[in-house]
């Protein structure tokens, strides 16, 4: 075989695993428990690698808070001190199987979901959902913020768990339900998580504190980004690591850089500066306030959904400004720069036409299309939070270098 | 004025009520307590006029089964009787600010739901939703049913009225929101269902039965269906009875007739055959099983939802067999028929263009063209229920004949 027709199978190859799996939400328990290597002394963080001393102001201020959380630091600034000290091994999230939205801190004590994808028997991690406003993903630390990680994991993970742990949920379904429903599943989860609620609330109101936790669940628009999340990686990591695929297995960002992993180039990451999306934002704030994109979410449009399903969910393309043809190129250009489409994930204004799925970093430097990216835009100081949401792009660096890399490594 | 002048002044006026009222669920409580002239030997149908010995089989059989459960008989065949006596008051629903679904049967002793469209005053009444398969709607009788409709009378019922009672429902804003999220409001109601349950969630599970009640709502996915529809009554009937107005404010039908009532021209129904709907049907059924169109349903349509809003549910019209440009079509079709557009209720996927709001009967006899409704199709025996989803059109007659009757009434 020539070079074009390994990178052909390989790519095949890499498509078909991720458009067949599935994502089961079997459980819920302490991230030290369940996620393998994790350590009393291990954190985990959103996007590519980096060091404490070089995360942007929210992310250092969720280390702290995570750190004050895990009983392990008494104030913000003590909690600064230790994380500078070396003791604490900094990881990404999906260097251990995990996802975390916006900061994605992730400490030993705090409880995660765990998603399955049973063909292959990979499974996956994330956080549990805060809700919006001032909450710990954004770098607020306060004490309801602590107070509600608190009620979270002594409550909401609990509860879940023993819900999930008698009645699985199939988290791809509902994926694929809520695009049908307006959800394109990056901005905008409010189907996606009536739609969860609606199949797990038979089960939570059994529970003692069910009520408490389904008026939790109730509340929150986009309770499902934190299993949708983990869902999609647990769909792309089988993908990950077959010889010659040219096929991108991670985007993901530290508020610093943007990394995305192919999977021909196992383990390896392609970086670059990640932009300040651009979008609208809430009273009293600009694009002046706008922290660097940051968060694992992005591991949506690397399965094909948020940015790249924006043809599914027109009010989240008017949200930022553009019409419904903005919203369906986005999609468009979603298809140019992928191997083929999702056979489970539909988009009715396309007739239903399955989502892009397979970003290729062959088609993106043949094409110079980056993927669409919908995201939640944060405030660059801690603790404020949420002030608008918009779009970003990858850096077109990291898939230059990709390509280079992957031309070294095979000799091409 | 010239006529020109008076109709475009009427129809003005009609489409601003129509378009600007809203639809509050406020009280659930007995039809016999607070139905307007609702007696003791009241029988409420669907559909325009019918004598009781007209009515097609599935209607028969749930009067028959609604004497059953008012403790009027002991068994149809007296029922039956009892119907054919002279004893009983049979009157179309709609002329006694009502709806009901399929066979559309109302009696005294049955818990329907109340609608306020505050501006106007004006209140709006509907039997509760029982859910699919064997249900007095499409003429089941069985025990099942009317041990079911015991339970609602005794649970579903009293359990809303305390909810609504303690927080009204705005169920104008959950059409909305619905129709952004792919319900086309006559045959998919999945996202409002969802939606209502998760407004009313809360002080419902403060209920001792409330989580019987929610278990009841949550699986049904057409719960909304029977709220929806007094919503669109209680947002038409302040529009009717303007004269020189030729807009449609109805259009029902009993089985044999399709019915349709137009503002100027107070209180007169024009009918014509109704249509047995095309479409697809379950498995071991066929077009030849099918039952002439009836319900009250096609008050959806009426108020621009259903059929006319089908660009917004591309999944109906595929589950019955058409394309997403099928569904587009049908909405722009409903564009030249009426005299504006919803500013309430948006179609996302025609860049969040109001659903076509107001039928002219001088458009549809000018164009031919005729309103495409959605609905669930019934056995044409008593008690099968319901054997498929399609489409029907009101005949043309009606809308001639209106036409007709609107020359000589207003002498031109």
């Amino acid at each position: 075989m020539d070079i074009v027709e390994e990178i052909e199978k390989a790519n095949k190859k890499a498509f078909d695993i991720m458009n067949r799996g599935k994502a089961i939400l079997k459980d819920f328990d302490y991230a030290g428990k369940v996620i393998p290597g994790m350590k009393d002394n291990t954190i985990l963080h959103a996007g590519p690698p980096i060091a404490y001393a070089d995360m942007i102001d929210p992310m250092k201020a969720a280390v702290q808070g995570a750190l004050m959380f895990e009983g392990k630091a008494d104030s913000l600034e003590e909690a600064d001190r230790m994380a500078r000290s070396g003791d604490f091994d900094f990881r990404p999230c999906h260097e251990m199987n995990s996802v975390g939205p916006m900061a994605g801190i992730i400490t030993p004590g705090m409880y995660v979901a765990v998603v399955e994808n049973p063909e292959f028997g990979n499974k996956t991690f994330c956080n549990l959902h805060e809700g919006r406003g001032k909450i710990l993903r954004f770098g607020a630390t306060g004490k309801e913020v602590l107070d509600r990680l608190k009620w979270m994991n002594e409550n909401l993970g609990p509860g879940l768990k023993e819900v999930v742990r008698k009645k699985p949920v199939d988290l791809k379904n509902i994926a694929a339900e809520a695009v049908q429903m307006g959800d394109e599943l990056h901005q905008r989860y409010r189907a996606s998580s009536l739609l969860f609620l609606s199949n797990i609330s038979d089960n939570l109101l059994e529970l003692p504190n069910g009520r408490e936790i389904f008026k939790f669940i109730a509340e929150k628009e986009q309770f499902f980004l934190n299993l949708a999340m983990p869902a999609m990686k647990a769909l792309a990591d089988p993908a990950d690591g077959i010889k010659y695929s040219t096929l991108v297995t991670r985007m993901t960002r530290n508020g610093v850089n943007f990394g995305i992993q192919v999977s021909g180039l196992k383990g390896k990451w392609f970086t670059g500066k990640v932009e300040v999306p651009v979008g609208l934002f809430f009273t009293g704030f600009s694009q002046k306030d706008a922290a660097g994109d940051f968060g694992d979410s992005a591991i949506m449009e690397t399965l094909g959904l948020g940015g790249l399903a924006s043809a599914a969910a027109p009010s989240v393309t008017r949200f930022v400004g553009g019409s419904v043809k903005d919203a369906i190129r986005a999609t468009e250009l979603g298809y140019k720069i992928t191997y083929g489409e999702s056979k489970d994930i539909l988009i009715p204004a396309l007739n239903f036409r399955g989502v892009p799925l397979g970003i290729d970093i062959l088609k993106v430097n043949e094409t110079n299309i980056l993927p669409t990216i919908n995201t939640g835009i944060a405030h660059k100081q801690a603790g404020i939070g949420q002030i608008g949401g918009g779009i970003s792009h990858p850096p077109l660096k990291a898939f230059n270098d990709a390509l280079k890399d992957y031309a070294a490594t095979y000799g091409i």
